[in-house]
């Protein structure tokens, strides 16, 4: 295993001291949700932890993902000396297959994140040549270059095996607490390992990287366990089938209804793609405990009685094409809901999903079915950190400079406030914007600069390709529809060979666009004639943009609205 | 005041008893929020409660306003005896203006909701002429046709003059609660009558409308009271400005922040078009206690210092034209968010609002103002019962048959459910869709029928001529755009005259679109040669849908993207 060396907790040796200073480059995950990605620079060494993507805003039609712009990393690629994963969520990982289209370095990450993204490579085309996957232990230390060496420090999150990484640096040691939460109950293994903070922050932390996700939230979030024993509450005292829809990628949640389901003597039958997919990866990797017949194959159903049966889904969040989705609307092509179906939803809605989800949930009372939810029972727990939580990550760390990450411009305030009332001074507290370049050496630090960090919209084959203007025209097509102007006229354009033609979509009721497109064709006709009297050509009223105006006026006088106009004019 | 009758609570008389069969129609606010109207009908009597309009759900680009379709009503004017309002807001008067240009009957409702309705006519062209508006107060009875005498019971809600009506018919009582609460401390005068409701209890009440908006919530809803509070804590601590931003129908909010603002010494000013509108129908009914001096004009601010000062705006919902949103984001003419400013948001998300309102917190804090929100303090309470507070209602009211209203599906079940805990039958409880027609007489009740009610889409100057195709080709026009083919050709379709000529919009990135661009117009111009060889003509390939077929895979082949696609021939 090339540049990769395991050992156990130790003090920096002298000879790693060099002059110089490090640069940390968020080039996502800051003053947002999602796509989180962060560059550390030393020397002729750069660092890159997580790689993640965004889920695209309601003013983004069409889009099928945001990515981060990669120009200043593929600029600089020979001295990329690799990536470090935190976790294997898709706001830590899905911007991969993107990069790694460009880039050929190595990935270390936990054994479920390596998992997965050996399978996102291989499914999104781009592929593993090249890419060495590693897949580390909790402690595991990794040193690349001659500037870095990263600790993964174990943490508690909504998925298993994530991490905090320890990145010493020839500065000092920064740590980046990646997603986190502090649960003493965890259903995974062992709880979050604080001591190992606390050594850091003992030797002396240069910079705190911490997510901010929950800061809003006072106190201690609760633990996992709570949900398993909500779980088996509801299981012991329910009839019919049971439906859980949950995020995928929660192992944990995953299996703590195979416990329950066992106990009270139910099979378990997945649906939904991805959930197969992390079920298969986590599954490979041994970390789900149950009696070899307790999972069935959803094509299996019909062979047990409602009471045997819980039906694990995707679908918690609404999004249209999820099994739940499908279920609730009555198109899915196994599981339909019926009337004594109880449909447990444990996951939060994420802010802007509460409508559709609130769309499902009213189908399927009106299919009959009970529908438990976070609003009314402990069916979900957060995957992070609290205020509290925060605030003990901060003391036992105690680092002289801070960056709050993960969250919209509020949270990373907040968090910086946080950081300011537990004693730091807000000199050496700073809140970046994506792009910008944090330099710091063992006693200052600054923002030197920025490098491009706008985002990147995916949509079907393309990367990048899109930019404002064709997302404006989108809305705008959206908000009144088009309509389409060809023009035949002769040669020297100034008289028309056969009346415009004029076609309209999104516009009017068909009924009422036949009237209003005859008028507007007689009108341009008569507008097109009063202008050659003019000596004015057509082409130069059209390339002017006067006759759209015209148009434009005609059309919203008749109907108060503004459709988008596309004028043709060929000559002959 | 003709039909206009007040008297004392009375028990019905002998002689108003009749036979047949009581039918209530919801016109809209069942299975969805806003948009609420009810007519109930008795013989040749139709009296209508409330006509509000909901707002656009986020799948119908372009659309203004949701209203009910009128049609029913409207084939039966002769007998619609009076309208009835519960309250002024939009959900409950919103739609007047377009059912008032077809009908004219007497609007009944309290003062502050007769005066909104009055400017709201007048402002939207339908005019008040021929309709009479009759401003009642609490107990006042009115009496219409034969059938029907309306007893408007005072109740508490976050608006002045909010009403419940007790309906007597010849086959008993009817009560609608519109929109309440339970406030012991209300602001604005009385708590709730209580007693009214106890006593139609006492004398039997045949069926309870109840809303559902909070019947997740359980136990109690906090008093405005509370609010004011809070108000004060935070005058009293703050040095700045203050800019509040809530609801501008919400009289008692405007009074609590009055309040506070002549207690800490500090001037208050109005922005926003509806706050200004409402402020001036409440103050000119006396319904606000403010010192002459404390109101300043918006344009005066610049005359006093941050600590004199609280600004009262629009905005709560960061809907995109209001004065806080353009405030956030600098493009309000005249206040702008400096550093020190406190923003209180006091008022609820909408679902649906989360991601917009975050938005603009995001902004404030990003230009230094403070603020704060419902999650962090008690800036704000609901106007609507919560579930112990219908508990009450339910034990005072004990109708014989129940159908809940004001809420989505899952709402309308769980105050079935409710009713149904409390001891009434499940045979005595109908959940309506929008359209059912309930009929009753004094033993038994049924679904009888039903009448249109589909929702009706307003955009620009049209009502109802929107259909779903119209919004499903916005819809697709957003996803990828679209584009347009001009194509010339001969008298006998068989031959090009010119070539084709393709234009596109919310497509592809400017650049790269011309290359495809003209790609699709060589390919076209072969396929087209291809066809006429095999004699199919032109006109015969575009009208089978041949043509578009073949241009949407090209494109797609080489984008990964659906445009829509709009061919035009012109043959000379």
């Amino acid at each position: 295993m090339p540049n990769f060396v395991l050992q156990s907790f130790v003090k920096p040796k002298n000879k790693e001291k060099k002059k110089g200073a490090l640069r940390v480059i968020p080039l996502g995950g800051l003053c947002e949700i999602g796509k989180n990605m962060t560059l550390l620079e030393f020397g002729n060494d750069i660092i890159i932890v997580d790689c993640g993507m965004a889920f695209p805003e309601e003013d983004m039609p069409g889009i099928d993902a945001v990515i981060q712009d990669f120009s200043y990393v593929l600029q600089n690629k020979d001295r990329v000396r690799g990536i470090f994963i935190t976790h294997g969520h898709e706001d830590h990982i899905g911007a991969l297959p993107y990069l790694m289209r460009d880039l050929k370095c190595p990935i270390y990450g936990g054994r479920l994140a390596i998992e997965l993204i050996r399978r996102k490579l291989t499914d999104k085309g781009s592929g593993t040549r090249g890419i060495q996957l590693e897949a580390v232990l909790p402690g595991d230390i990794v040193k690349v270059g001659t500037s870095f060496a990263v600790d993964f420090i174990h943490v508690n999150h909504s998925i298993a095996d994530a991490f905090s990484l320890a990145i010493r640096t020839p500065v000092g040691v920064v740590i980046h607490t990646g997603d986190f939460k502090i649960d003493f109950t965890p259903i995974d293994g062992e709880p979050i390992n604080l001591q190992r903070f606390a050594q850091y922050g003992h030797e002396g932390v240069l910079l705190l990287l911490g997510e901010s996700t929950n800061i809003e939230i006072p106190g201690n979030s609760p633990s996992e366990k709570k949900v398993g024993e909500s779980f088996q509450n509801i299981f012991q005292n329910t009839q019919g089938r049971i439906i859980v829809a949950t995020f995928s990628s929660h192992v944990s949640r995953m299996q703590q209804i195979f416990t329950a389901a066992e106990k009270f003597n139910r099979k378990v039958a997945l649906v939904g793609r991805s959930m197969l997919n992390v079920f298969d990866a986590a599954n490979s990797l041994g970390y789900l405990e149950m009696r070899p017949d307790t999972l069935i194959d959803i094509n299996d159903i019909d062979r047990y009685r409602p009471e045997q049966l819980v039906i694990l889904t995707t679908g918690s969040q609404a999004e249209p094409m999820s099994a739940l989705t499908r279920m609730a609307f009555s198109s899915h092509k196994i599981v339909e809901i019926q009337q004594g179906d109880t449909v447990i939803l444990s996951a939060h809605p994420i802010p802007g999903n509460e409508k559709p989800i609130y769309r499902v949930i009213n189908e399927l009372f009106r299919r009959g079915a009970k529908v438990i939810y976070e609003d009314l029972a402990d069916v979900h727990v957060s995957g992070h950190a609290f205020r509290g939580e925060h605030q003990l990550i901060h003391q036992l760390v105690k680092p002289k400079f801070f960056i709050p990450i993960h969250g919209e411009y509020r949270m990373l305030f907040k968090h910086a406030q946080l950081a300011k009332d537990l004693g730091m001074s807000w000199n050496n507290i700073f809140i970046l914007n994506n792009g910008d370049i944090f330099e710091c050496s063992k006693e200052q630090a600054r923002i030197s600069g920025y490098v491009n960090a706008a985002p990147v919209l995916i949509d079907g084959s393309g990367v990048g390709d899109l930019d404002n203007r064709v997302l404006r025209d989108r809305r705008l097509l959206a908000d009144d529809g088009v309509v389409a102007v060809s023009l035949v006229a002769d040669k020297k354009g100034s008289r028309l060979l056969a009346p415009p033609s004029v076609q309209a979509m999104g516009f009017l009721y068909e009924s009422e666009s036949a009237q209003v497109i005859k008028e507007c064709s007689e009108k341009l006709t008569a507008y097109v004639a009063k202008c050659s009297q003019s000596n004015k050509s057509l082409s130069s009223i059209v390339e002017s943009g006067q006759m759209r105006d015209y148009l434009k006026s005609l059309l919203f006088e008749k109907t108060k609205r503004r459709p988008m106009i596309l004028i043709s004019v060929t000559q002959l």
